[in-house]
């Protein structure tokens, strides 16, 4: 088994992700609740269907899901916020929970704050230029829009264009948090910029902005991936010192990178697959560097059977690319058997990813003529 | 004689001025340059007379003012940057540096960028609300635009309100500054808020913001009290660093509280006169309250003379009131010497001020429907 499991330390922040990820040692550290059966059955009830990423524990954690649903049974509805900070080229990770919050939006009929919070990485990042963040800026909307995100019920909201909106927030939100705090949950120091210091204060914001716009108080639900989990813990604490409601939300797993389950797929990193890969390149990708569960020899593997647990290519299969339960369950089952090879289950997942770069780069072609909708408030 | 000054140590801070100052200290601690005879008549070649806060020694020190003059001299035209921090009234000790960045801005035709820096107090002050501060910002605004600044040749920069223009302009700043530095600076320690730390980033920015808008490198000259000297020391080291101007400055000292010439007037005190105060409210103020060197009784008053170096109405006038020289010599030698009393040397202090006052709330009056003008930067 050509299986080499990175052996150092987990670590989760908001700017690095490394090691091999402990869910359950991250539920009990962060203080999240597990998403189980009965409030899945809960979910169903106003879905219909359960998304495939809830049924495999894709989105895994919550807070709040249970108040949220109180709410919105009440006819309280809440809104939903997530974001991308831009820089480099969007990636299969990022996707991910972006096509579940679009399935949310699409099933509670909510309305979707999308913030882009562009001097994140300009404040984290040594070298970045705000030059070559309004770069990524302009690209990574288009990925955003191709999702397929309602242009009526969707607002894009971007740190510094939006900036007189926001600033002022910000700084009551600022007002509630010390450097101690941020210390603490970032793992910033004195020799962090005062930039970085305060940002968390801008991530705050776009959980209670729609409150302000439209002058009551309105539940809101963050779907993200469980790094930002130390932004919003924050969050729900100023909230409610502010006078909203502590906001819900759900977390996802990390997609993992082309060579391993560990850490997560980065932008910075040669193992990830972009949206705008041409087929040849995911090919190629796949091929050379996704990481296997097979074993050393075609006679072994069909002797011994392979390991879809620690396979990269069949969990992208079922964390992204194969919706259908059946036939994600019969791959599973002829890899592990041997009745499978990995070359076989490399091809299925190349075609997969192929046929959903094919339509999300028509979409992202014609999100260039939409970006003006998402930025334009007055739907 | 009645002189019962503070012992307590001199503390100079944005946030608190106290204790008897120490000028000499301040421009050794701080590096800052006395203005010296030279340096006057250089000023005098361009502004053929010296405003009498410099020739006194009010406007004491400076930074670069050399450099500034040579710039000058060579076509390359500056622009004048100071503000106000809206909260509460505005008080004589707040007139001061704006008289005499008026009397700059008509002697060298220059801009002037006025920032009111609406989040500072917000964020310093643990009860004071949005609300409130936007109260004082309207009604501070009529303080300074009866100043009567050229509304063609004045913008007005409301943090808040132009964030859009200054936050991300803001964030460049904070990525070069550490928690560190503004420890340093400012006192600030692991208690204090995120958004105080990130506070002085929104005062450099007006340094530097005209640059951008103009599309080219524009001197700038900082008129302010030398309390406020850690913000634009941070905004020097800066500024070089994005590729603009070190900005000159000229510092002054303090307009002292009524009872005494430690510390400074203060807006939370009820020793300072207000821009709104009645004619009455005035000599109240004065006759009950404005320290006095005169001496115990009349006959010893007439036998030894007052000392008009520790008299505050006599400082009133030196440093504001009275910019005839020949007038305020004849008063120094007059109260010295005894024959002038207390109560007189009060009386022309309390006319001097009504007199000021009259003409400057008849102005703040007609500022109600110029506001617009100075917020409207399409001049």
């Amino acid at each position: 088994m050509k299986e080499k499991r990175e052996k150092k330390e987990m670590k989760v922040t908001p700017w690095n992700v490394s090691g091999k990820i402990d869910y359950e040692k991250l539920i009990r550290e962060f203080g999240v609740s597990k998403i189980n059966e009965e409030l899945l059955e809960r979910i169903k009830k106003h879905t219909k269907e359960l998304h495939f990423m809830l049924k495999r524990n894709v989105f895994f954690s919550h807070r709040d899901l249970n108040w949220i649903l109180n709410e919105y049974e009440k006819g309280n509805k809440f809104f939903l916020y997530t974001g991308r900070a831009p820089s480099g080229k969007v990636h299969l990770g990022h996707m991910m929970p972006w096509v579940f919050t679009k399935w949310l939006q699409d099933k509670f009929n909510a309305e979707l704050w999308f913030q882009f919070p562009d001097e994140e990485k300009f404040l984290f990042k040594q070298d970045l230029k705000f030059d070559d963040v309004q770069k990524s800026l302009k690209d990574n909307m288009l990925d955003v829009i191709a999702v397929g995100f309602n242009p009526k019920k969707t607002y894009f909201l971007v740190d510094t264009v939006h900036a007189n909106l926001m600033y002022k927030e910000a700084c009551k939100v600022a007002k509630k948090i010390t450097f101690s705090m941020v210390k603490a949950s970032f793992g910033l120091n004195e020799n962090s910029n005062i930039g970085e210091i305060f940002y968390t204060s801008m991530q705050t914001v776009p959980a209670f902005l729609p409150s302000i716009l439209k002058k009551k108080n309105i539940p809101c639900l963050i779907p993200y991936a469980i790094d930002q989990d130390p932004h919003f813990r924050l969050t729900r604490d100023i909230l409610p010192k502010l006078g909203y409601y502590k906001p819900a939300s759900i977390q996802c797993s990390f997609l993992p990178p082309l060579n391993g389950v560990s850490g997560k797929m980065s932008s910075s990193e040669q193992y990830s697959i972009f949206t705008t890969d041409s087929p040849k390149e995911v090919e190629t990708k796949i091929k050379k560097y996704a990481f296997s569960g097979g074993r050393d020899s075609i006679e072994e593997h069909r002797k011994k059977g392979g390991n879809p647990d620690i396979d990269v290519s069949f969990q992208y299969l079922r964390m992204l690319f194969e919706p259908n339960d059946e036939k994600l369950k019969k791959i599973y089952e002829e890899y592990k058997s041997g009745t499978m090879l990995t070359s076989e289950l490399k091809m299925i997942l190349i075609e997969k990813i192929n046929a959903f770069l094919k339509e999300h780069q028509r979409k992202r072609k014609l999100a260039e003529k939409q970006v003006g909708k998402f930025l334009n408030w007055d739907k």
